[in-house]
């Protein structure tokens, strides 16, 4: 047991919740402040790339941190999902639990979605917490993106193939006040994952 | 950027992937290998109890750990969810959803839910993953549990007015080959604790 073991309890005593290990214990064993990145932005501007150099980064300083993606939520948690109105709300709403729940276990998360809408982002920020939320738009103009259309699918949105697609046949609504904004078009990846070292740096005011 | 600074990549290139830190290198980096330690039992077994007193044990020991249950889980992620059969398939499906990854994010996860299907649980081990699962039953007997009701459900569901209260008006499908046994009726809570703590032990192979 712990460091001053607890006396025996009797077994109708096992209503007992105390000693609950907080958020707050697990951020000092980690060494660390919990938050999630939540990047934003239209299909191919970026956002897992950026996700996966941001976590390698910050990998390497020891903390302890964790991509959400399509690929690990779209195949698992959200399979159930498809991309119409009411999924792609409760596809955010859940990715936004799953981040709180990483995040009350002391993980630094970086989550990677479209989220074109500012009000399930907004839902996302109120789940989360607003002082463990820091929204990212990775804003990458539709032209560069569409340009680089790395699996064809603006093409195939352009020939009036994909009904829901962001940019073209569905909105993206651009956050009105990013905590920061990184144009993939214009800035290298280290660039970005520079500033982005930064910015979590002076949210979560963590000692190097 | 890492110990070694890539070079600067240009914007055409940024489909790049590698690198990707891996579950390996999260658990190195934790001291730890992951597992899910799933709880299954009657309600009123002392599932939640047992998960908090081995969370605070591994805390501890330096283990970053984290539990999921009723009160974190339905009434966030699973807040949309209902006690009909499908509605608790679904609950166990998107609860080890999470558990993968928080498991793949490096975390030890306990789960503490009644889980009273088989089907299900089977289900959970193989979104989990057999070699990073542990099955638990908290075989603490019904007359035990009823007798304790620490929110009287058991009285209500014998008066008829709880249709799918598990062990009176649904049924509990006990584990047939747990990985351990522990039955809070006889087991003080340091003794079960213990034992779980020799149990993972083995299982994660980790060096105290």
């Amino acid at each position: 047991m712990a460091a001053e073991p607890s006396p025996p309890l009797l077994p109708h005593e096992v209503v007992w919740h105390d000693g609950q290990v907080s958020r707050a214990e697990r951020e000092q064993l980690l060494g660390q402040r919990a938050l999630t990145v939540w990047l934003t932005g239209l299909s191919a501007a970026g956002k897992s790339t950026l996700a996966f150099a941001l976590e390698r980064e910050l990998h390497e300083r020891g903390r302890a941190c964790y991509v959400l993606d399509g690929d690990n939520v779209r195949h698992g948690l959200n399979s159930n999902l498809g991309f119409s109105p009411p999924d792609r709300r409760e596809n955010i709403r859940r990715i936004a639990e799953v981040a709180r729940l990483m995040n009350d276990a002391g993980l630094m998360v970086i989550s990677a979605f479209i989220s074109p809408w500012r009000a399930d982002r907004h839902a996302a920020r109120a789940i989360i917490g607003a002082e463990s939320f820091l929204e990212v738009h990775v804003g990458t103009p539709l032209a560069v993106c569409e340009a680089r259309d790395p699996k064809g699918m603006y093409a195939r949105a352009r020939r009036g193939e994909l009904a829901e697609f962001t940019g073209v046949s569905s909105p993206y609504e651009a956050p009105l006040a990013a905590d920061l904004t990184l144009d993939l078009g214009k800035l290298s990846l280290p660039e970005a994952v520079a500033q982005l070292v930064g910015r979590i740096g002076r949210h979560a005011a963590w000692q190097e």
